[in-house]
């Protein structure tokens, strides 16, 4: 409404938000949502809804289809008339933009069929996110079949591959894991601060990083008043991070990243540790700190002596990043919070989609996170 | 930034959106926060800083004073380099409209002076909600010695006052809890269906209703796994309901008010009930609360058989109302729920400053609540 | 061990604790557990593991037949060495009781069999609650073909029942809802104080009293920083409530029941509205509750000015009542507080065994509440 | 009262429980709590409460001085009479046992004057469990003045230092996190599997650590879906670890350790990290700690593949291990679960009484857990 006039340039053509000069209507970018029933779905449609650029033109969920929207999530009431349909292979037909919010392997095969076409993809699943097929087998126990679109397919991390995710036809979405351990230890990699082969990640995540399911594990009776370890040494999440750190690199760098649950709905907090190979003030590390991330809309960097928390990023799109060092015994101690369903999801898919479109990064995600 | 040729009327001509058409810029609103440091005063900064008209000139702390918000409080980090400053009187003089997040009987006798200019007041404390001198003295043991002033302010619950809101000076930003009430029990007023003789309210808040304040009795230990109820027949927001469901049916009326304390930061649900006098069908009584409502653009009514949950209105100005018949016993219960630093503090406050400044009322306030 | 000398006598001869003088070996109780995988069964558990004159004899759970107690649930690490086992119409034989914590209608027709023998039966779920058939029918929607048996049933509030369970073959313990609605209003039904017409329970329970399955809506980000309210007059806890009340005065009395949902794990709090016929002083209706109670070993009268809190009763078998006269609107409140699991459930139906094996009736059972 | 006609022999002669062979009457224990109205001083009275050799005979508040405890917290309703006194220097002449539950620093230098009498302490506050004079001032920022008893003091850690515990006079409580740690790596400090200059400890704490203070940053608002970590590389808990570990390898091991704030009450999870020196199979690293700990009261391993989770020791004086190795990176994670409260105070320090006694150690403490 207030944004008739308005001109975007783009800097993948085919997809620039035109304006009609005649008319003076400008044209929106239609989204489609797969799985827009899941946490991430929703969180998806929650800031979708409020994009300026976007209309959103199909929802999908089997559980639910042919259902309103408003009427199962009450809280979208008076914001949309969407109904769930099922998932169909026409559906990237209506859109300039397909998210993919569905269980891994569920759409895998379908990818390619989606993208023949118009239709950029981004893909909130791991299906896409590891380069070897022989990794992806490994860590999920199904062979990859798809290796040219995996080959397509950029990991979407804009603070890494700004570049090239905007003009990718198929984006892979990072993990809520791999997103918070790879924002606090970039800015590590070019240095030789530290011995990269000591990389301890230990990671404390929300509850609903486990999707909208009925299971028995994350009842909230099982998970309130509980903290808890889980998958030490074999969360698939492993491979994502040693894929980006060891390509960085250019050597193989194994990680050690242990996944905790904690009893909260939000948020994901990453200490991660490295040993390190020459003294560091930490006033010096802050800076490069800084200095690493000075462009980036995302990254903020907390005043020294404070620490990540999650309740600072609560239903925003940042990474906080806090710093330490343990100067006695001789090691640096990065904490970085961002919420699983933004940062760590959605709202990553949708920077995504706006470098993609070239629109402003941060169009629908730049709100202070709330507090309390 | 994509506002800039819209050109707003507003019927309070002196604080009308005035646009230069020679220099294309538009004049912002510039609105100060009394007491910012708050839960309420936090709220308001996270959503005035996303209004489109509005300019914050200054936040006031006597804790903070001197420092930066966004050290306080790092989800700010990004938004604002906005420092606190003690509050001085001078404080009306650098405003169109301020806000009063203060504790009760703070700033109660600095209203007249800051009233004394082009600045308009929105008191978020309970100093000028009560018509009745007598009745404040009653309920907060100390008297009211503004006369002039309270006679002046507005009781400014959009949903009952707009009108008067409009053109109002001074406007007494209602409870929490009486926001949830009177929106639950608004319509039967005018009905002939209830006895409101019998109106009792069983309601349920948060912890953050209980303000930013350093007590043993909000300590996480405390009320964390704890429901309880208190100050039952003696919480000081019962006049309050009582004074405007008293005035629109034009005989005293007594309410039964019974707040209780719930394990969770946000959200604020009201179990109303009142006796019926005939029978009703509830088919019927839907009806009528989708009549009464249809222009209101913050309360919804859900489906029939769904009944009120806070979590649909978590960190959003909607109010969400149930309705059930209970034939059996002969009442009807109303439930309502709403996020109370929103619409039961700071959204209202701003949904009110839309109103008193002749824009869109939904300006900064239309997003869906956070899910999950 | 340190028990070995004491004898008991019990008025139900056959049950009695026998200590043979000759060899110094007390005889210990049989218990079986029916459904011991649910929060109902493995509080069961918890408490009878610790209660000196018990010995479980086997727990059933048809999920995890075969596994061992301790392997699914690590807090029993140490304490028995129990394996699941399935259901089994031989468990009687088994057992002195038999505790029934299954669903509603899953073992009503198997009870008939489990009496006939010595084994007496204590059962948790709903089936033997409600003394009419055809109140059974309608409100759990199956007919009740055990006229026989239910007959025999005595309803399990020891505040109310005591003499009959002491020898009863059959105690239908009450929901949790019920029980602190009856203790919150037992003392009034008695007086000319208040009307009983008017009664309304506004009750708010933690998520546990939903039991141990896998479902949306209990899931921990569905529940999480979420207070809603369900059932409201439909709820199936409602005509028990009722039964006991009008067989009390003698009349039908109906109530208005509104259950809600907590963010918490355990606890119950009841906030029970009456008109007052006539005025009443609060320390008149203190004293008449003090005196209704004292010599109820698990009912505790709150102080003056104090409302009931479920922490203050968390993992203990206790119901803290406060009281509230709203003098201005002619009303009292009271307000009582339960664990759920406890005094609503497990404990509830181990203070039964007690008073049926004429034990002391606290055993095991007079613990201080966990704070915080 | 079914403990008439026992007899204990004690290897402290003069605390044994003696029973007058002509009164048939045992000498009860007479114990103190000075600061029994934190959350430390609380848990004691849960717990002795229920000790059956044990009679509570003063507890300290300054704040709550000529107060009845079941007044202030009404889960010890019908369980005590005992009021709140100020701390005074005749305490010890009334108790043979003094828990001191103190803030740091508050009594250490009245701990001599208490210890000149027949009374043994236990001291829950940090100020005894330091060797070094040295490194106490260094860490908690005030000179240590009382070199003699400080050489008096043992850690009390039963799994390390029983039999020291035994004769104590005084017995230094260990702090929580070091609790949780030590019992994590003890098994492994003789192995020459580990690098012990490479231990990590991630530690995540429930609130209650934090004690019962009117502070902001333990407001529940603040705390609530909130996870955040604090004094990375600077908590006072850092030398106690080191200090424990290195008298039992011979050499100083500098250890990282990072204290994380979560939101629930109780419960402290702790996930250490060492770098293997060779291969080692999980099944042999198990076989290990289940050797080590066979004797162990209040140690619990998990089953393999199960890792440690604090809401299996809520309220219970275990520790749960759980145990991995992580190959790939060539490293081992040792998990750890304990009750803040319990393991971490107050039981321990039961358990030390116990073992100071000549009590099986286990008396009052061998409850399961909460759960759920």
């Amino acid at each position: 409404m207030s944004n008739i006039f308005l001109v975007f340039s783009t800097p993948y053509s085919h997809k620039a938000i035109v304006i009609n000069p005649a008319l003076q209507i400008k044209t929106m970018i239609k989204v489609g949502i797969a799985g827009a029933s899941g946490y991430t779905g929703l969180e998806l449609l929650r800031l979708l809804i409020k994009h300026p650029e976007v209309t959103i033109t199909a929802i999908t969920s089997e559980k639910y289809q042919g259902q309103k929207l408003a009427d199962i999530f009450p809280s979208f009431g008076g914001f949309s008339d969407l109904k769930f349909s099922p998932l169909s292979s026409g559906i990237a037909g209506e859109c300039d933009i397909l998210f993919l919010a569905l269980p891994h392997t569920t759409a895998m095969n379908q990818v390619p069929a989606f993208l023949n076409g118009d239709c950029r993809v981004i893909d909130l699943s791991a299906d896409y996110r590891l380069k070897s097929q022989e990794t992806f087998q490994q860590w999920y126990s199904v062979p990859h079949e798809q290796k040219e679109t995996l080959d397509q397919a950029v990991y979407g991390l804009p603070e890494l591959h700004r570049d090239s995710i905007q003009s990718a036809k198929l984006v892979a979405n990072p993990g809520c894991y791999p997103t918070s351990v790879l924002l606090a230890v970039l800015p590590l990699i070019a240095t030789d601060w530290v011995d990269l082969d000591s990389i301890i990640a230990d990671c404390k995540s929300g509850v609903s990083g486990a999707g909208r399911k009925a299971v028995i594990n994350t009842q909230f009776a099982e998970c309130n008043e509980a903290v808890s370890a889980y998958g030490l040494g074999t969360h698939r999440h492993t491979p994502e991070i040693e894929q980006e750190i060891s390509a960085l690199k250019g050597r193989t760098i194994k990680v050690t990243f242990s996944p905790h649950l904690m009893p909260m709905t939000r948020g994901m907090l990453s200490t991660v540790y490295l040993n390190l190979k020459k003294d560091l003030a930490l006033e010096k590390l802050d800076k490069h700190y800084r200095e690493y991330y000075k462009n980036e809309p995302f990254v903020r960097l907390l005043n020294l002596g404070t620490f990540a928390n999650t309740h600072t990023v609560q239903a925003s799109n940042y990474c906080d990043i806090g710093l330490a060092v343990d100067a006695r015994a001789g090691r640096v101690i990065i904490t970085s919070a961002i919420d699983n369903l933004v940062k760590g999801a959605a709202g990553q898919a949708i920077q995504n989609m706006n470098i993609m479109l070239g629109l402003d990064e941060k169009t629908a995600l730049d709100s202070p996170g709330i507090f309390p």
